[in-house]
């Protein structure tokens, strides 16, 4: 029954869709918007658990030219929210404050170890369940 | 109790390793072997659920030169077993079955809707949630 209601929820939301899913080389450039729908940044890509196949962060940027030079910006995956209209993510979030976040300069990826993953979930204030 | 089990699991498994997330622009190429610890073929993509994050199909090619005029071939998330020491995933397949199973030509990407998903599953013998 659960599953049922799920199923109708999902198809209202219109996300049963043929484009429900995302090809993983295709992520880059989504766009995110803040909760008054202003573009925030665009994602760079996700952070996928390699057993479970779930994204645990998204990696966000603000663009600028080319994407050069710029800072990325993890984030836990439950702060996005898909919006269908706007084929992008709504973030309770506003700039200052990811500013402020854990961030890293383009090509030098952090470790994402466990203490890495868990200073970005404690940032945002977001329970992790690992 | 059942979340320090599945933990230490993990941790045994070498999971919490600063290689346990993967970012989604760098999943191509990943290698994929049977049983035998023969290599099948490698990742091509992900395709993930936009709004829950989770990967749904792993997308698999025989590699060939460039990777170029081969066939995708999508297999259920749930097929694959990550094994750190090969760096790639293992599959209970041998490759007819793989040969005979769903597949496109590259470049052309099926619409991946619910009838095109439960079809790959179906083949597979895979179980789905939705």
């Amino acid at each position: 029954m659960a599953q049922d209601t799920a199923t109708a929820t999902r198809a209202e939301a219109g996300l049963d869709s043929p484009h429900r899913l995302i090809a993983s080389n295709r992520v880059e450039g989504t766009a995110v918007y803040d909760r008054k729908g202003d573009k925030l940044g665009r994602i760079e890509c996700f952070m996928t658990d390699k057993v479970t196949g779930q994204a645990e962060h998204a990696v966000m940027s603000f663009g600028g030219l080319f994407g050069l030079g710029g800072r990325h910006y993890p984030i836990p995956w439950d702060m996005l929210e898909y919006d269908p209209d706007k084929s992008g993510y709504v973030v309770d979030l506003d700039k200052e404050k990811l500013e402020k976040g854990p961030s890293f300069a383009a090509g030098e990826e952090p470790p994402f170890d466990r203490q890495y993953d868990r200073s970005v979930y404690d940032y945002y204030g977001v329970v992790y369940t690992w």
